[in-house]
């Protein structure tokens, strides 16, 4: 299934209004809709989430909102990269028909007061980091899938607790779409695509290839039994042995981001500092007997 | 409009996913629904909220959940009063088609961990008092309004606060509903008709007056030019009169909740307790020159 003319640039819309309108009637024609969510700054691992959507849908939307409340105080919010031009040509080679690029007036009216707080499986890692992180995702995911009803939503696994409590929130609001957990795009060496990559020092980018070591590292640790806090700790020492303070090296179970069960799978996530950028990745690791 | 035969019993539905298609089946019908939610126990003043929404809708569904999680753990959860089969036969007569009953663990599925949490204008006032109490009523109806996808949602007056905070949740979070508010309804007397007044003594229920009396009086004060605090002032005086702790008494914004604007609508807020039953009630106060 694709668009009827993949060759013609992807319809710019702002208004919420419109946008939800254009999808209803997209679907009320039998057409089924794929929705990828983005911050902008798109790069080949959103590319694949387009990709993946316009191969299962007939039409995909992409939506490029930097989103303020996802962001801390101290965090790069202002330095964020935008390249909307740039995105909006990528997402069209990969098959999306329109770009949702809503205003922050608009997601955030005046005397905005709500919050969606997802709770257990948003408290540790990224959330204890980045207090208040996953609220503001939480909150602009639950308002996007109000404004673009589609029927199914793209996540990449890059961003792990991410798509955990956007699962998590969906069924528990009962929120009428279907999440799609799509695999993380790598460089040649490794290094998981990510647009914070662009902050990264010549010699940061080097020594950021020890996040993936670590957790390949930690995934032939896994598979040959070792127990986890062993695993996890080979994921540490590859980070110290390059010089990267680490924020978090755990593995835990897949959906509940608690202690994995044994026999089962279990992912492995980890968290360092290069410099002033944070960079996230993780590992799914298969059940074991 | 109204439904096709209404002299058939409402069909009682407790499954969430075939509510959702019920409903949808009737909007790709060109049917507009109306939906009143509930926790039950319903009395004359629900019935004018599905009279209302069968006068203006082709269909209506009343949902009827007792909510736990907008009960504080020393409040009246577990002796609220469930009447089913009344309830049915209320909503029947007054036009509803449905009843939505979902069950507990349809709504809150194990591992729920997502609370949808209104800021400002559900920090005070019943917000302050019970503390979580508009955290669980915006969760739930947050849920309702995915599982029940109407095209209007009735709700009462006499809770105003709960109306002014559902209104921001569904402005915020863009949930495509329309939110009527619809009038008061009451005794002889004035008191306003509540599940609670079956708890009243008959003594409690003879003092119970006072807080409509005091928001009578409280409006010709202010139809009379004087200040807020007098205002407030006439309303507690009434209470205390009748021997009935005021938990708070307050003339604000009837959509922010803070102090009104000179010249400009307000409403009158008040909360009592008789005995062990809390009791609230609120008067519209018109603009003034």
């Amino acid at each position: 299934m694709s668009r009827g003319n993949p060759s013609a640039p992807p319809i710019i819309e702002t208004d919420p209004v419109r946008m939800r309108e254009t999808i209803l009637a997209a679907r009320r024609q039998g057409r089924r809709v794929g929705f990828v969510p983005t911050m902008g700054a798109l790069h080949r691992g959103h590319g694949s989430l387009v990709s993946r959507a316009a191969a299962e849908c007939d039409d995909v939307v992409v939506s490029i909102f930097v989103n303020p409340k996802q962001f801390g105080p101290s965090e790069d919010y202002s330095r964020y990269p935008r390249t909307l031009d740039a995105d909006r040509d990528l997402v069209g080679s990969c098959g999306a028909r329109w770009v949702f690029v809503p205003e922050a007036q608009a997601t955030y009216p005046p005397g905005h007061a709500t919050n969606v707080v997802v709770g257990a499986p948003a408290a540790d890692f990224e959330g204890a980091v980045r207090p208040g992180h996953f609220a503001g995702v939480a909150t602009v995911v639950c308002w996007l899938f109000n404004v673009v009803p589609a029927d199914i939503a793209y996540f990449g696994a890059k961003d792990w607790q991410q798509s955990v409590v956007v699962r998590r929130m969906v069924q528990d609001l009962a929120i009428p779409i279907t999440i799609e957990v799509c695999p993380t795009i790598r460089e040649p060496d490794g290094l998981a695509l990510s647009s914070r990559n662009a902050y990264l020092s010549a010699d940061e980018r080097r020594r950021a290839t020890a996040l993936h070591e670590g957790l390949r590292a930690a995934a032939r640790a896994w598979e040959a039994g070792e127990d986890v806090a062993a695993v996890e700790g080979m994921i540490r020492t590859a980070l110290e042995a390059r010089d990267i303070p680490v924020d978090y090296a755990v593995v835990v179970d897949p959906l509940s981001l608690l202690a994995p069960h044994p026999g089962s799978a279990a992912v492995a996530l980890v968290a360092g500092r290069l410099g002033s950028t944070r960079l996230i990745d993780n590992l799914p690791l298969p059940p074991r007997g």
